[in-house]
């Protein structure tokens, strides 16, 4: 986002700056959730000065815009990844362990469930993380209908819509899931969930 | 919840006082979040003063505590609707248009999220958010245990605690993906929810 990313003389600096920032801020946000965590918590909690942090983003919003977009870093690399492989679907299916075990980790999913919460009241992280889902799906549909083309299935655009947002709605309900019934079994939720995919790719 | 329910003489009026209170704050909380919504703001939203509200709730978390028991009730009544049935599993499926659709209704999930987010780092709602959690559970392993029992399929505890969590993840998914992806269509998402369903309550 062109909005967060702020010009600086020394790049590397920069990123490990803005790094340090960032993970305060998850911190915080973490603590005390968006509302409640302030720039001078942040600031303090980043070992810089208020005035320092404005340097690298212009606002709480600027940060959760790059929390974002380095969601979306990370899942485009992965579906990169799927896309290299023979069959993307089975490649997208052996991910499911390692999958559900990320997400069922407090330090992946506190911040994702933060930002929907300030997402459903706050038009301008809304904007934010539906243009992220947007460019995230482009790419999942590419795999999937790679996939199921050389599988011979169907790759009309309702059944594509809907096995892609059923099968992220699986995976964006395991933090909520995790908050609610923290002692689940990674490898027993991961049996059921590959049985739930397997339907949902391979038919 | 005995914290939730305070004594009154006259319990109809009581009732509905209630009523105005949550409904009050169920749009603040919309609106500001649970840290931004104070309860001067609820009591001016439901129109009584602030002293009046703490007759029928002692905190913010009391009201949260009153709707996560709401939700409860909804969902027991679902259940044993379920459990009357020939065949619940079937019964199950049946519901599928209609939950899915329930479930992308902003009026819906505002709140389910809002009560996340604050679960994932107040202990408090963390307890009763799992608490009703667990009762939930109950019920519906019974109707997944007789479900299958009469289908002939393994009713074994892993099984049953696989699809369980597999189901709910999917459905406490979709108020997320309803966020970061407004422009899903109800049947496209119901025909692929159906068939992970399927996989999930008849193999």
């Amino acid at each position: 986002m062109s909005t967060t990313e702020k010009r600086h003389h020394d790049p590397e600096k920069a990123r490990h700056r803005r790094r340090q920032v960032l993970d305060a801020a998850a911190a915080c946000f973490g603590r005390s959730g968006f509302h409640g965590a302030s720039m001078a918590e942040i600031s303090k909690a980043a070992g810089m000065s208020a005035g320092h942090i404005y340097n690298y983003f212009d606002s709480k919003d600027a940060i959760i815009a790059a929390f974002v977009e380095e969601n979306v870093e990370r899942v485009s690399a992965l579906m990169r990844g799927f896309e290299l492989k023979e069959d993307p679907l089975q490649a997208l299916l052996d991910e499911v362990p390692r999958s559900v075990r990320d997400d069922l980790d407090p330090q992946t999913w506190i911040l994702p469930l933060e930002i929907t919460a300030e997402a459903s009241r706050n038009p301008k992280i809304a904007a934010v993380a539906r243009d992220a889902d947007r460019r995230t799906r482009e790419l999942f549909r590419v795999i999937l209908k790679v996939g199921r083309q050389r599988h011979g299935l169907s790759v009309e655009d309702a059944v594509l819509d809907g096995r892609m947002n059923a099968i992220i709605a699986m995976f964006q309900g395991l933090p909520v899931r995790a908050v609610h019934n923290p002692d689940m079994d990674p490898d027993v939720l991961t049996e059921s969930f590959r049985l739930a995919l397997r339907a949902l790719l391979f038919t």
